[in-house]
């Protein structure tokens, strides 16, 4: 990190906010969606934060995501809503579809709330750390273009769709963010260009074994899912969830387009801090938490983290210190 | 399978029910619970149908399972209900469990129970059948007592938490059904007695070097969680969800016990198909599945599958030429 320059929170939030409204958005508009941008920055998910900010505005400006578009209720089932996202602004979208999930689950215990037709949402914790704000339990997950071959193939065909699990905790709430391929194709790309290896096989090479080199496994197409078989599974069915709860498209549907958008996404919230109470609630989560944080770390390594934590820390040091941005990234933003 | 005898399903359903009526079960339960085993094993997993039967029966005698336990309703909470399984018949209080989400899915469009107290629930994937049979999702899954040690540590500290996702497709729903550890315990001590080795690294071994040699995993109590500290976090997150939505307890609590019970378990059904339509439903499922199935599998490899067509070709051959069970255990069974 000693080539980074640390930004200001508030200085990055301003930079982006000029340029959305430069874009067109309405100004509340412009605001939240720079906010979401730089706290993901902020949180160490720069891969969904300004790393992927000028792509962003690229496919505003060629009309990919609609930024007058709000999402419009279709359909109402109890607890659950369906929602057309009308292709806007993915992260307004799923912004707005998790506040709904929220309000139904103060009615119902429990709100699911489908979202179709909308766009990336860029980083899904975002709206997992809502809930867990609200004093929900969390749950989403969205579909993608293919991305990754299923288990047996090396034709990309299933999504590498990301799932949130968020469980509300006070200011330190426990949240799980992960997509179903063990790396990322962006960190491959990365690794690729610094010439690095992967700390963990990541995928197979084109003679089918297993390898930490992030170039065989671009050139082979055969990212790893996580646990094998097993995550290639848990991608097909959160996306046959996501298509069936949004009334939207699959990614096989997706895939079929240029470029990713219409993507299909699910929201839960679960009530659980009023219903049960916080004290309940806190006693709890702060058992199982408080016994993990003690479980001794292998020899030489370092402690046990749970999901969440490590994020949080990063926040709080950010926060402090500005945010890490490396310096030709920053100046080709204000230049925007 | 060549030294094993295939039995008609009739005569182990019958040969369970009878030892189960001569350990106390009331009638129509004894029937019910020898059908949830004999169900397993005629779907291949034989780990918790035949395989595990003796020892169920031993957890009644000692008590462990109170088989004239009925699960009783402790709060509600809108589409959520929380029921106490009072430490009842483990399969029996989950299709119970099971049975009353799907109720509540009717009402509310999705139902939730969250059940603590309870056994262990043999296959999770008996229950997500229900619910797909019932035309809805089904999303389930049970804690355990300590069985992997999170990403980081040789410690047992986190269970490995099967969940199950069920999505229905007429006679052919698509069932997932993991664990959480890439490989069951189980599976590692079959393998270690028959001198085999893991088709793909399981684990670590003393080292820390990931290893295909069950024998090495077990000594060292490092079983790889699917995805590496993905499936850690992933066990670690649907304890809480388990041990909140139950209101019960966490696998901390669990594995003070010198035995695994009092488990915390969640039953979410989505009515989907009632809700809307069983065409558009049909339509939706058949594309991404058809669609899946064309994909090319790798060069000399076999065809990719969803999860739970292995299954249902297994169940409906061995209903037609009988179900393998190794001699040994039949007669053993005969003698119980």
């Amino acid at each position: 990190m000693s080539d980074m320059k640390r930004i200001p929170f508030d200085e990055i939030w301003q930079e982006l906010t000029r340029i959305l409204l430069a874009s067109g958005f309405e100004n509340s508009r412009a605001k939240r969606c720079a906010y979401i941008f730089t706290e993901n920055t902020c949180d160490g998910v720069a891969s969904h934060g300004l790393n992927r900010f000028s792509r962003f505005v690229t496919e505003v400006k060629t009309g990919l995501v609609k930024i007058q578009a709000e999402p419009e209720l279709v359909r109402s089932l109890g607890a659950i809503e369906q929602w057309d996202g009308r292709r806007g602004v993915g992260p307004l979208n799923a912004e707005k579809a998790m506040k709904r999930a929220i309000e139904l689950s103060r009615e119902h215990g429990l709100g699911c709330v489908g979202l179709c037709n909308t766009n990336h949402w860029m980083r899904g914790g975002t709206y997992g750390l809502m809930a867990a704000e609200a004093g929900c339990i969390g749950i989403c997950w969205t579909n993608t273009i293919a991305l990754m071959p299923p288990w047996g193939s090396h034709e990309k065909k299933i999504g590498n769709n990301p799932m949130v699990v968020s469980i509300p905790r006070g200011e330190d709430p426990i949240l799980l963010d992960m997509a179903m391929s063990q790396f990322s194709n962006g960190k491959l790309e990365v690794l690729r260009r610094r010439g690095e290896q992967l700390p963990l096989a990541g995928g197979y090479d084109e003679n089918g074994e297993l390898t930490t080199d992030p170039n065989a496994i671009l050139e082979s197409c055969r990212a790893l899912p996580i646990g094998y078989w097993k995550g290639s599974g848990l991608a097909l069915v959160l996306d046959l969830m996501a298509s069936l709860l949004a009334s939207g498209d699959s990614t096989v549907e997706i895939s079929q387009r240029d470029q990713e958008t219409g993507v299909s996404q699910v929201f839960v919230a679960i009530d659980i801090v009023s219903q049960m109470g916080a004290a309940h609630v806190g006693e709890k989560v702060d058992a199982v938490i408080q016994d993990f944080l003690d479980t001794p770390p292998l020899e030489g390594g370092s402690k046990v983290r749970y999901p969440g934590q490590g994020m949080l820390a990063t926040r709080r040091e950010n926060l402090r210190t500005g945010i890490p941005v490396e310096p030709e990234l920053w100046q080709a933003i204000q230049r925007m």
